[in-house]
């Protein structure tokens, strides 16, 4: 399985600690998932590549928006784990531009079958919103193999 | 208004990503608030500070559960204002233990009459917590401000 981790924005400098820190837990989900980051530079790059995508992969689409549905993270990696039990290929979760989703964007989320994920009812600077997504990644994948990670140890 | 960001646990190091970007946010929140963050070695050491500290200042003590209530970014800078305009001296924040608050730490807070926030239904990383927390801090000092940063310019 492989879970990507978009955003739509511009590339953090490799110095930027969250950054850093999105890349630390992507590294560390290890042999669970293959992880990566992804980059488009506006919501209409992100759309066109993803109808591209979508003639010969069909990934699974996340879109975190914070009306969306929220979870906790055991959910989450169970959610996470039934996916990839299901042989999906690849998911793609994605984080709005910096001045959030534009209601045309919603509206294409509301006709698409799969899932708008909230992280909390607080809005969440864009960036970090990535890094919190990339520790609950880290999470589930934690969970899921049985690593004692999410117990606090 | 003083805003205190205590967790429990160990400090992290001066170049912890985390902690540097915890330190920015407060730095930040400028004129609105003073804020700096606090650290106690155990829970016990926590309640022990508190009831010392309530005998000259009675702080509002709010502390951190997934378990707490969820407001949105606009709905918690609304209550930081009211707060504020109550003439509340000190806000006191905190962070549960890395592997989760105790049960009796859970008896005590249920016992209070303060708030017990929760950033969302997941369960994040004290530290990340800490992080998240200094940002909505940083982004209901903006709201209560004027200043854009809310709304992504």
């Amino acid at each position: 399985m492989r879970w990507i981790l978009a955003h739509i924005g511009s590339r953090l400098p490799a110095g930027d600690p969250l950054e850093a820190l999105t890349q630390t837990w992507l590294r560390r989900i290890g042999s669970f998932a293959q992880a990566e980051t992804a980059v488009f530079a506006t919501e209409a790059a992100f759309w066109d590549s993803l109808a591209k995508k979508q003639r010969r992969t069909a990934p699974f689409l996340v879109a975190l928006d914070s009306r969306g549905r929220e979870m906790s993270s055991e959910d989450f990696a169970a959610w996470a784990g039934a996916l990839r039990d299901r042989s999906t290929q690849e998911i793609l979760f994605v984080v709005g531009p910096a001045s959030g989703w534009s209601e045309a964007a919603r509206d294409q989320m509301g006709a698409m079958p799969h899932l708008v994920l909230s992280l909390g009812k607080m809005t969440l600077a864009h960036a970090l919103a990535r890094a919190v997504l990339a520790e609950q990644l880290y999470r589930a994948s934690t969970i899921l193999s049985g690593h004692p990670y999410h117990t606090g140890h």
